[in-house]
């Protein structure tokens, strides 16, 4: 039995046969944060013994057993949108797009696990592996599962009831077909929220998005021109909507699917207009996916390091291969140098859930040597990478988004999105992306309801990505939600009152961007999650392990946003004391409280006690580019800290120290202290007043 | 490049690479019917030249492609249930229990497709194949495609339409996991029709059911025992409803849910129960799956021939053990000579999509040497051989129900069926089981309205089981729909009115016994499915291409069964002439007919001009067991004709000549005229007074 060799503080490598060429950690893209890795607890011996691997080989590939007990909480392959907690499960971790039931497929599955005993387990392939997580029990147990169900004398009733009644088995089996080898990497902890941290420095530590890439994004209906959006710009302007980032499809994909990277008519001189954009503090990011037209400058060029199967009816370039990524990184180059700020990449995964088999199947072959299916399982991640080397060759950073993503994918600042729509695996998807190295982006398109509408976007500003996503509609849809009208131009009764609370929700997230941006340095730094599963903190508590509809932010903040229908909402708030982050009513962790009463307007979200956070101050003069205002929030009655991280919010300076960490603390008795000032001209911090959240102390001066 | 190999007549074998020793040809478990074949029109060539096919193996396994265009209409894969022509799609052959999209998962999937063009392939492998049915174009096609695109100028504005706009391919792809190589059939036409037929035959013929298989099934309440059975016996008879097979749960999996093969303590006296049933005319079906619970006398010894994992709980007998198999066999005999006369073979397939992953998994290891994925491709095949096998060995025919199945499966008689439920899927299941050698039962359990319960039994009777499946509710559904009302005892309204509607659906089942014997015999001796799609008998009539909601029962009817909410339906009536059943109202063929005002004891039915239907009198008698007396309807003015097939409807003595074919004929002029008797005691064919249906003629005895 092989036995751990140590890769990197605190992880170990198992290498069990021959395992394949093309892998996660083989054709990785970034490399590790080895120097701030060193920065974690040491661990000294590896949490697995070689014993406790079980490996054989077989036709169909191989099969990797780890142990697994039935009181161990299993969390994470990648973007799981139906389920949290992964024990007792079996997941098929393939790429797609849709997935329609629990079965492991994904637009971002990761064969990569937490449990709560603390430690992490990667199994680097890039095959489509089913995971089976303690779901069976092995023929010797036969006897001493039938005692155990002795007690059940009376027949089900149900298809349900009769397949509910089963036992966890004492392994986490990985089938992966094909290989007839495989590394796995083990994380040690001690906790699970070390495991975890372990793994995000691994990949390259968590991403750092430039400022303006947290602030609220609107992406407008696919057929606007220059003219329609200048139109848009106005109009949110007036009614004081702060938004940002401007999503576009510039025509590229309009003849037809496949993309051209070209600009069509529609925006004559684009640089002029990325320019006017910018003047007015708005960035642009442009919708794109990866398979060419003929029309593309680079086709020709490309054709021969592509494919030998056409996607979406266009070439797919192989991005392993040094030319198509040379190439197809040259347009994207043209693009940034152009006034780009950031990409969407769609159409990276593949569907086997829709009747169009609209990507490369499976049995492509690809010039760099990967077949369809380990390109699957990396696309996502080499599309990102590609586009990701042009701005730090530009010496500029990005945030954009992706519709697919793998292993090792944390330092890329992509968040995930999806066409599925369910609000409640919107949060779930969010809080699980966590446990993986991923950002997830809840956006916001359409709604059912004027209630629907406002609960979703609360939910937008409370997570990685804050957009609003009317692609097939020609207004926002707090001017008319109804699909049909709004295409009509018929504005519904009541937008007024819809606005204010839009309004509320973008100003709220325009507030938190002092936490957000410091908690995405943390993430950078240390491999905290920003948006993260309460379990990841208190794994302890099992009642955190059934929480997918509530999650942390940062080091201080819990969010728990409404759902269109709550009327009542039941928040878990873990061990400690919290605060209502509008009220600074003090609420006592370790139990359940239940929110009634709820408005419109309603937002639960809570702050732990003894925390000073600092808050953008609310300003008219939001839409200007200049430096925001933070103001000192204070929860708390004795004493209270924070802190504040600061760059200059668009290089990356800050990887060479050109940055500030400015700790917050303040006391009853001393007030407030600051260690010394934000650098770059991001923050300006107002220490002089600030807001005391102390339940019976004056009240704050929010809503 | 192989060559084709004939392997029977108008079927050719190319072996590409080194196949698999699992196969289903390989593995078969019935001859095929050679003899029979002989009855077929030769075809001299086979239909694919060797440079047809292309094949390689890489690490992933094996690719197989054959040749397609976009004008062939293509059908097939086994239980297809959300689509019936198969051009454009992909189609993943993996056997599942709830296939929740058009994915190829399905109970029962078979690498064997029939084209319009008049020929079938069968790809011998037991993987879960991906098919590839014209989805992609290769990379050479770019420019050619793009040049077909340019008409379309604007975007798409839905995903529905963006991924809409595709091409079709020119290769249908078969991609096999593991394998390194793989028999390829192909089966000669020159029809569509006949190239089932040859596929059918070489499984080893269709399967003729004993002719109370035909009859009318009910399954009662699973908590039922035998005083409870007595009463429902008691109630039907009072009713007149016209049951005659009693499904049963005799307790074997009430303990818990792995079986035992033991009756409980509910039947006190299993054989005196089943004699009791057969002396009222009934015969006995018990429900029953492999997985074995330690209290079965067999699980002892069958352990070391059994899976090294769990299934349920239980042990999963390894079917292709000769062990395995002698010691499951033995408990069937000794059911089987205590009076049960069938089985319904439950949860032999597997689930990817619900949260349970309760049947064993890809990676199990059987002792036979087959892996778990090569045998849940087998499994189901299997398990029928095996309690088929004990049936022919008592010289006794069954019917019985099983929920997985594969290729070759057609002489085995067994009719598929699904926990899903939606009623357009269950007529599509149907249709489409009949292009690959399988019947399935669309059974009715509850319903969400009187008119949804009295539209799914008119499917059901008009499908290879008619069968009422009332597992979870004491009382019939037409005594109260509601479960929980019916589980609480309480008699719906109206409830005698819906007993009529049921009645007369019952009845008509009984009435087209002779109907249905004969088409099960011409199904056996010469390979055309008894309930078939449309397409079968007119591809070249491409808008039979889309009818996947009516099709054709035997030689000269065709069903178009409502579904709950239809108040207009459209029917499609291939080229000829057609009468209504019920009224004897010509209908032109070759165009769509609208049927309105249609009333909830409406069955749109159709009967081919020129037809002598051989029909089961409506009889007060019909819980007797007596020979069934059958008097002719006449469909036609000039002339007509039809057949009628008899033997002893129990033994195989049919298969050494001891049945009888019957000719019909009748003319205006010369009246009715019949070629011999039925043999054996089944039909007492009445030629005195036949039923002329002739439109304007005198009306018929019917409502």
């Amino acid at each position: 039995m092989s036995s751990p060799e140590p890769i990197a503080p605190g992880v170990w490598r198992y290498r069990f046969g021959t395992p394949e060429e093309a892998s996660p950690v083989a054709l990785r893209q970034a490399d590790p944060a080895l120097d701030r890795m060193a920065g974690l607890l040491p661990v000294d011996e590896c949490p697995f013994a070689g014993a406790d691997f079980s490996f054989r080989t077989e036709r169909r590939g191989c099969v990797l057993t780890a142990p697994f007990d039935a009181e161990e909480g299993v969390f994470g392959f990648g973007l799981q949108l139906q389920s949290h907690l992964q024990s007792g499960k079996k997941k098929h971790l393939r790429v797609n797009s849709d997935p329609v039931a629990d079965t492991g497929d994904s637009h971002a599955p990761v064969p990569f696990y937490v449990s709560t005993r603390g430690y992490g387990v990667l199994v680097d392939t890039a095959r489509y592996a089913s995971v089976y997580v303690g779901t069976h029990l092995s023929a010797e147990a036969l006897k001493e599962r039938a005692e155990q169900r002795l007690g059940q004398q009376q027949p089900g009733l149900s298809t349900e009831e009769i397949y509910r009644r089963h036992a966890f088995g004492r392994e986490v089996v990985f089938d992966i077909p094909a290989a007839a080898g495989v590394d796995v990497y083990v994380f040690a902890g001690p906790t699970m929220r070390d495991a975890i941290r372990r793994y995000v420095l691994f990949s390259g530590g968590g991403c750092l998005p430039p400022l303006w890439g947290l602030k609220n994004w609107y992406r407008p209906f696919a057929k606007d021109g220059e003219a329609e959006v200048g139109a848009l710009l106005e109009e949110f302007a007036k009614d004081g909507l702060p938004f940002h980032v401007l999503g576009l499809e510039p025509g590229w994909q309009t003849r037809s699917y496949p993309n051209s990277l070209v600009w069509s008519e529609r925006f004559p001189d684009p640089e002029a207009f990325a320019g006017k954009l910018r003047s007015r503090h708005w960035r642009l990011n442009l919708w794109e996916h990866a398979f060419l037209d003929p029309a593309s400058p680079i086709a020709e060029e490309i054709a021969s390091h592509s494919a030998d199967t056409l996607g979406m009816d266009g070439l797919v370039p192989d991005f392993f291969d040094p030319e198509a990524e040379r190439l197809f990184a040259g347009e994207h180059r043209r693009l940034v140098k152009g006034g780009v700020a950031g990409f969407k990449l769609d159409e990276c995964d593949n569907s086997d859930f829709i009747s169009y088999s609209w990507s490369f199947p499976e049995h492509a072959r690809f010039p760099s040597g990967l077949d369809g299916e380990q390109m699957h399982c990396l696309y996502g991640l080499a599309y990102q990478a590609t586009v990701d080397r042009v701005f730090r060759e530009e010496g500029q950073r990005h945030y954009s988004l992706v519709r697919s993503s793998g292993a090792l994918a944390a330092p890329f600042p992509f968040a995930l999105y999806s066409d599925l729509y369910a609000h409640d695996e919107f949060l779930r998807g969010m809080i699980n992306s966590g446990f993986s190295g991923h950002l997830f982006a809840p956006e916001v398109r359409h709604a059912a309801s004027v209630e629907d509408l406002v609960r979703r976007l609360q939910t937008a500003v409370l997570s990685p990505v804050s957009q609003v996503n009317c692609w097939y509609m020609p207004h926002a849809p707090w001017f008319q939600i109804d699909r049909q009208l709004n295409q009509a131009g018929v504005k519904m009764e009541g937008a007024g009152e819809v606005v204010k609370l839009v309004k509320q929700a973008l100003e709220l997230r325009m507030r938190l961007l002092p936490v957000l941006y410091t908690a995405f340095a943390h993430y950078h730094r240390e491999g905290v999650p920003p948006f993260r599963a309460l379990v990841v903190d208190t794994p302890e508590d099992r009642r955190t392990w059934s929480c997918d509809q509530q999650y942390l932010i940062g080091q201080s903040l819990l969010a728990a946003p409404l759902k269109a229908g709550e009327r009542v909402k039941e928040v878990y708030l873990p061990q400690g004391a919290w605060r209502d982050f509008f009220t600074g009513k003090r609420l006592e962790g370790g139990r359940t409280h239940t929110l009634s009463d709820l408005s419109l307007a309603d937002i639960p979200l809570f702050v732990r006690e003894g925390t000073v956070l600092p808050l953008a101050e609310s300003a008219e003069g939001w839409s200007g580019g200049g430096p925001l205002t933070v103001r000192l929030h204070v929860y708390g009655e004795e004493k209270a800290e924070g802190e504040l991280y600061a760059d200059d919010g668009e290089t990356f300076a800050f990887e060479r120290g050109d940055c500030s960490w400015t700790r917050l603390t303040w006391t009853a008795a001393g007030g407030l202290k600051a260690d010394g000032c934000p650098s770059g001209e991001m923050f300006l911090l107002d220490l002089a007043n600030p807001v005391l959240h102390a339940g019976a102390a004056p009240a704050s001066d929010l809503p």
